[in-house]
C-alpha cells in the first residue's frame, strides 16, 4: 500500500486552470497554476497530461479532484449522494492506478423537487471538518464563478445549492446591452452595498439589472458606480438564496480573497459575520485528510 | 402645415432591426422590415438612411420612433417624464424638418429609489388607449428583449418598469455553461410551468438555473425540457416582478406572437388572464393618434 504520508501531488482540475500541490504532512511544500483545464485537454489527451504530472513530481501518487472526473474530464466518476463525509468520499475514489492515482468523486444531492452538483468542493468541506473550523451546524459558503452554500451538521454534507452568480456577471459584462457600463472595477462601497440590499430585499435582479442603463443615462447614477451596484445585486441576490437554507450556526465563506471580501461585506450587511478561508488552505487540508483516509 | 391624414410613413427603429410601416386612416398600407437597426447605421449615416426613406415613400412625411433618438441613434431626444399621455408625448416629438420629419421622444420614470426609461414602447402606449383597450387604471406587459411593465390610468402612464427577461435567455442561450443544454425550441408544457411557477414563486433565478444542469446529468430531468424551464424561470421571475407594480385592474399583454403565447400562458399560471394586442396593431394604432395629436 502506498505510503501518501511521504507526500503526494493534488490536483485541483477546473474546467480553464488547474491548480497543482505538493503535499507533505498537510503543507504545500510546492504550487503552480496553469490554463490546461478540462476543456483545454485535447481529446483523449488525460493520460498524457497526468503522466506528465508524475514525470516532473518524480512518481509521487497523485489525488485529482474537480471536473477532471465529470462527462468533460478524463473518466466519469459517480456522484456520491449526500449526505456524505469523509468515509464516504474516500470510498468514492476512483482509482486509475490503484493506490497511485485516483480520482475523488463528486457530490450529489436529491431532494424533493430539487437536485445539485457539485465536483471539487467537496475536498475544501473535508478541510474545513479537518480543520476544525466547523460548528456542530454550519452554512459554507464557497465562492467562486459559481457559489455553492452548503450545509454541513457532524462532519455530513447534508444539502447545498449552487448559484450561478459569477458566471452571471461576467455574462452581462462581457456580452449584454450593459457591458459598456459595467467594465470597470468593483469596488467594495456605497454603491456595492446598496446592490446588495436591493438583491437581499427582493431576490429578482430583472428590474434592478436595467435600473444601471436608465441611472446612467438619465444622469442619476454614476458610470464608475455601475459595475459595483451590479456586482452587490448580484452578491445580493446570492446571499438571499443561500442563507434560505436557514441555518442559524456559524457561516463561514471560503474562496480567494477579492471574491471572499465581497461575499464577506454582502453577508455582514445582512447581519452575518462569517469566518472566512483561504481556499488553497481548505483544499490542502482536505486533501490531507482524505490522503490518511485511503492510506 | 402638413396633412398627416394624406398617408405617412411611421418607423419603429430598434436596435438591431426597424420595422417600416406606411399608415393611412389607421391602416397598414405596405410593411416592410430590415436590419438597419441603430446599430446598423454607420456614423453620420442617418442623413442618407432616412433620405433613402423619404425617396421611397414619395416624400410623405416620417415619424421615427425608438432607439433613433436614443445616444445610439441619429440625435438624442429628451424623454418625457411620467407621468405623460398623448399630448406630452406629442408636444416632445422633436422636428428634423418642421412638419415633416419628427423623432418621438421617449419616456422616463424616476421616483424614490428607481428610475426607468423606454423609446418606441410608448407609441404601443398610445395605440392601446386609442383602440379603447385599456380600463381606467390597467397593467400592460410589452415584451421584446427587454419586457416593459407599465401601469396605466386615464390615458396616463404613471409607472413602468423594465426587464431584461429576453436578453438574459439569449446570453444564457449562446455564452453560458448551460448554452449546450437549453439551445432547443421552447415548448409551452410542464416544464414551461414547472420553471414559470419557481420563478413566480421566489423570483430568485441563481439556484434553479444551474439545478438544471444538475438534473440532466443525474438524469432526473430530461434534456430536451431544458430550454422551456430556463424559459418558463426567467418568465415567471418576470412576471413576478412586474406585477409587483400591483394593478388590480386588466392585464393586457402586447408583442409578437410567439413571446406573447408564453408571456400569456404564465400569467394564466399566476392567477390573471390578460387580454393579447399584436405588437403591429398597437404600435400603428398609437402613430396614428400621434399624427392627429401634431396635424
Amino acid at each position: 500500500m502506498t505510503d501518501w504520508r511521504g507526500g503526494f501531488v493534488a490536483v485541483d482540475w477546473g474546467m480553464t486552470h488547474r491548480r497543482i500541490y505538493l503535499v507533505r504532512n498537510g503543507t504545500i511544500e510546492d504550487f503552480s497554476q496553469d490554463d490546461l483545464g478540462v476543456f483545454s485537454v485535447p481529446s483523449g489527451g488525460f493520460e498524457a497530461a497526468v503522466a506528465a504530472l508524475k514525470a516532473r513530481f518524480s512518481g509521487r501518487p497523485l489525488l485529482l479532484a474537480g471536473m477532471i472526473g465529470s462527462e468533460y474530464g478524463w473518466m466519469h466518476v459517480p456522484y456520491v449522494p449526500c449526505p456524505a463525509g469523509l468515509d464516504a468520499i474516500a470510498a468514492g475514489v476512483r482509482w486509475v492506478e490503484p493506490g497511485r492515482v485516483g480520482i475523488v468523486p463528486g457530490l450529489s444531492l436529491t431532494e424533493e423537487g430539487r437536485v445539485d452538483i457539485m465536483r471539487g468542493q467537496e475536498v475544501q468541506l473535508l478541510g474545513l471538518a479537518a480543520m476544525g473550523m466547523l460548528s456542530d451546524h454550519a452554512t459554507i459558503c464557497q465562492v467562486g464563478s459559481h457559489s455553492k452554500w452548503v450545509e454541513v451538521a457532524d462532519g455530513q454534507v447534508l444539502r447545498f445549492q449552487t448559484i450561478m452568480t459569477g458566471e452571471l456577471f461576467g455574462l452581462l459584462r462581457r456580452h449584454s446591452l450593459l457591458a459598456p457600463l459595467i467594465g470597470g472595477d468593483v469596488r467594495l462601497g456605497d454603491a456595492f452595498l446598496d446592490g446588495v440590499e436591493r438583491g437581499f430585499a427582493d431576490g429578482g435582479m430583472g428590474a434592478e439589472l436595467f435600473s444601471v442603463r436608465a441611472g446612467v443615462v438619465l444622469g442619476t447614477a454614476a458610470g464608475a458606480d455601475a459595475a459595483s451596484f451590479i456586482s452587490g445585486l448580484l452578491i445580493g441576490c446570492d446571499v438571499r438564496s443561500g442563507l434560505s437554507l436557514d441555518v442559524d450556526g456559524d457561516v463561514a465563506v471560503v474562496g480567494t480573497p477579492a471574491l471572499r471580501s465581497l461575499f464577506v461585506a454582502a453577508l455582514d450587511h445582512c447581519g452575518r459575520t462569517p469566518r472566512q478561508v483561504e481556499r488553497d488552505q481548505a483544499f490542502v487540508a482536505g486533501v490531507s485528510a482524505l490522503a490518511l483516509a485511503i492510506s
